[in-house]
């Protein structure tokens, strides 16, 4: 049963397993006590902090586990700005950061601190400079910038190196959110804070690290406690901080030859699933990317649906359209990168996935989507004729009065998207056709929508109920 | 080897390891996913939930899972002060809290909040009524008050259900740190919050409990995150969880049986080791206890050698003395009772501890404790004859001038009592010693001789380079 979400959380690696038990029955104890079971647990949690700060790049003194990568990221980020709290209150992040990252900034706004978001291209990734630009034109003194070193749903590899020499310039300190790459390799550049999350390389939940260079300024803002260098409180999560280290250890020892594997499985799928599926856009950087992880978005598709459908077939995969999320709205990133979130579909191959599951995979996505779309009514694929078809005329004539108006209030997503490619066949070439929605997605995906078919975006305004989006059909 | 540190952390219990190998293998992906490996960690994390809450004696929904005992103690606090930041921001604790609770308090008044410590007895316990009068003579509104259900230094048992009563009389919450006892049964009484650590009971590291009553204000002050209700931020330590529920449930089952034979082994330690050993004080309360803990502190004696000593013989134990913290000052539990904290020993039986092991210790121990005296040079045990046996004159005296004056400046407990203990028979009757002394456990230890020995303690006034106490020979 195929399991392509190691994005979210990994299979526990054969080693961290193996660690873990043996750590158990060895490291249960206090390692602050000074008796023989206490001085056992040091000797572990002490090796395990070295080989984790070797696979990091960073001193063992510079390195604290954390309970998990999210609460490294907020202690982390905190304590950053809070050390630095007489350089000023303003935070630099991308704009598609770890939600970990964006609620610790939201947090920061709260409490009075001010935030710029850095945008990204349609790949997902920032522009060169763009860390230099938003230190220029931060409204005060910079405390801290984020940046992840890759992202989490599209793949897309960050220029982490460049932003750190940016950051370096105007004495800045950089933090790296490393979770999603760790485990293939250390993060490049003058780095000064780095956080990362055991399960996602393979290793036991319940283990964060947190690095913070020497000379960086950092104050914890956590009640005191004599554990982890004061960074992070409580008792050591000791049997899985051994397990993370030592499995860390062991992916990084068969990194370079699984993600050359891997990397030609996702290219497989890159390539094959456009060819077996119409309407679909993937997303993310075509070259600077994470080796297992891939993205796309299927036209016409109702995430959710999909979800369940691919499930029921046996495969496991996360999205980023809105139907999947609590909040009813697309993914922050896909967002950010302005492309389609309708019929998302993440797949982020775990270690080891057999070339066959992925051929499976290849094999039943067509009958999925199509069935998904059937049952939305969606409308026939672009290049089978389907939707310019229905007009027989594809002269340019003048704009006729009254406009064509979709009323999609109160429709979810991908019905707004559906009910706009069913009737575009019946505005002349030239004519415009106005969608109302309140369907947040729609504001992601009727633009993307445009950009797909050839279609011309002329923008929103707000109308009663929701919101109207204009389309003018250009062929 | 027998471990006898139970109270800082018990051994993994077979059953929490049993679950453990289960959850790793049924529990790794993230709960929070709609695939079959997501639903089946979801599961897994529900009926932990549900075991746990029963456990405690709460809804599921009143109870999250943090990654540690000490986060449970520092989130619950931060939430419930800011919940109730209207009521005010007054916070009451008792004197002899966790450290997690007394850092939280002081991180509470560091932000600008004040707080009340209650006092307690010699034996450890708060007085009835005190929290009453705590709220009472509050400086403004009072937004929490906690008390731990036990200590977890002497085992002594708090009057939990009696100030829940007088908190629900004055409309505040109290938060019960019930780290020591929850394993052995519920928390009585009306409590509003209270928080446990797993690796207490023979859970795993990396489980902490934090329930909150329905209808207690409660606001996170962590940045958002979906996990836990919103309470505990991070991926949910999953095997780990499902361990901690497991021997939780376990522990519970055999409690009362387990609960009866430690203490009888308890009971033969408080009554020997006076017995075997001169001059030792046994501490906290003999009746209202936690069945496994017992604490006395041995007097011209030093912690560290003498825990050093016990671990050669393969004994683990820990204690409060001076000595053995980071701090070199004594435990705040034996400052607050106002007993002796030299050569304290702390022995928590650990369940399954075999009697023949508790009889090996008290055999050890006289010859242990004779030796660590011997080589500090300490007088010979009273009742030998040894201290006052050096005074003839048994006869009150007019004082005489100069005052004997001992200047034990820059010598660490046990040595400032050890050479008070040596002058004392060359004052007469109704005449003055007095210690110099710049360690900061004489300030606790001194006047806790004078206690033991029956000697008159008449205070401390600052003098050059430390402190000058003043005794009185009474006999």
């Amino acid at each position: 049963m195929p399991y392509f979400d190691a994005a979210s959380s990994a299979p526990l690696h054969p080693v961290a397993r193996q660690a873990l038990l043996a750590a158990l029955d060895e490291g249960w104890a206090d390692p602050s006590r000074l008796y023989r079971e206490g001085r056992r647990a040091r000797l572990l949690l002490d090796a395990a902090r070295e080989a984790a700060a070797e696979a990091v790049g960073c001193r063992p003194d510079e390195l604290v586990f954390t309970p998990s990568g999210t609460r490294a990221v907020h202690d982390g980020i905190a304590g950053a700005l809070a050390g630095r709290r007489r350089a000023g209150r303003h935070l630099i992040v991308s704009a598609v950061e770890h939600s970990s990252v964006l609620h610790a900034a939201a947090a920061h706004e709260a409490d009075g601190g001010t935030v710029t978001e850095v945008p990204v291209d349609r790949t997902g990734r920032i522009a060169p400079g763009a860390y230099a630009a938003a230190l220029r034109e931060a409204p005060g003194g910079v405390a801290l910038a984020c940046l992840q070193s890759a992202n989490h749903e599209v793949g897309t590899v960050q220029p982490v190196a460049e932003a750190a020499e940016e950051c370096a310039a105007a004495d800045v300190p950089l933090l790296v959110d490393a979770a999603q790459s760790l485990g293939w390799g250390p993060v490049e550049g003058n780095w000064s804070l780095l956080t990362a999350s055991a399960h996602k390389w393979g290793g036991p939940a319940g283990v964060g690290l947190l690095a913070v260079r020497k000379g960086v300024r950092f104050r914890t803002v956590q009640p005191a406690d004599e554990r982890e260098s004061g960074r992070s409180p409580g008792f050591e999560n000791l049997p899985a901080i051994v397990a993370a280290a030592a499995s860390l250890r062991a992916v990084r020892a068969e990194a370079a030859a699984e993600a050359e594997r891997l990397r030609g499985l996702v290219e497989r799928i890159r390539a094959r699933v456009p060819e077996l599926v119409p309407d679909v856009e993937v997303v993310g950087d075509p070259e600077r990317r994470l080796p297992h992880l891939v993205t796309f978005s299927c036209l016409y598709v109702d995430g959710e649906a999909l979800l369940h459908e691919l499930d029921r077939a046996e495969f496991s995969v996360s999205s980023g359209s809105s139907c999947t999320s609590s909040t009813l709205t697309p993914s922050h990133v896909l967002r950010a990168m302005g492309v389609l979130s309708e019929g998302n579909v993440r797949v982020s191959l775990p270690r080891g996935t057999a070339e066959a599951d992925v051929d499976r995979f290849l094999e039943a996505l067509p009958g999925v989507v199509a069935g998904v779309r059937e049952r939305l009514g969606a409308p026939k694929p672009a290049g089978a004729g389907a939707e310019a078809a229905a007009d027989p005329d594809p002269e340019p004539k003048p704009e006729p009065e009254p406009e064509l108006v979709v009323d999609s209030l109160g429709k979810r997503c991908p019905i707004p998207v559906i009910e706009l490619a069913k009737v575009i066949g019946e505005v002349p070439v030239g004519g415009v056709v106005t969608v109302l929605a309140d369907d947040e997605a729609a504001r992601l995906d009727i633009p993307a929508w445009c950009e797909m078919r050839g279609q011309t975006y002329e923008g929103e305004r707000p109308a009663e109920g929701g919101v109207a989006y204009r389309v003018r059909r250009r062929a």
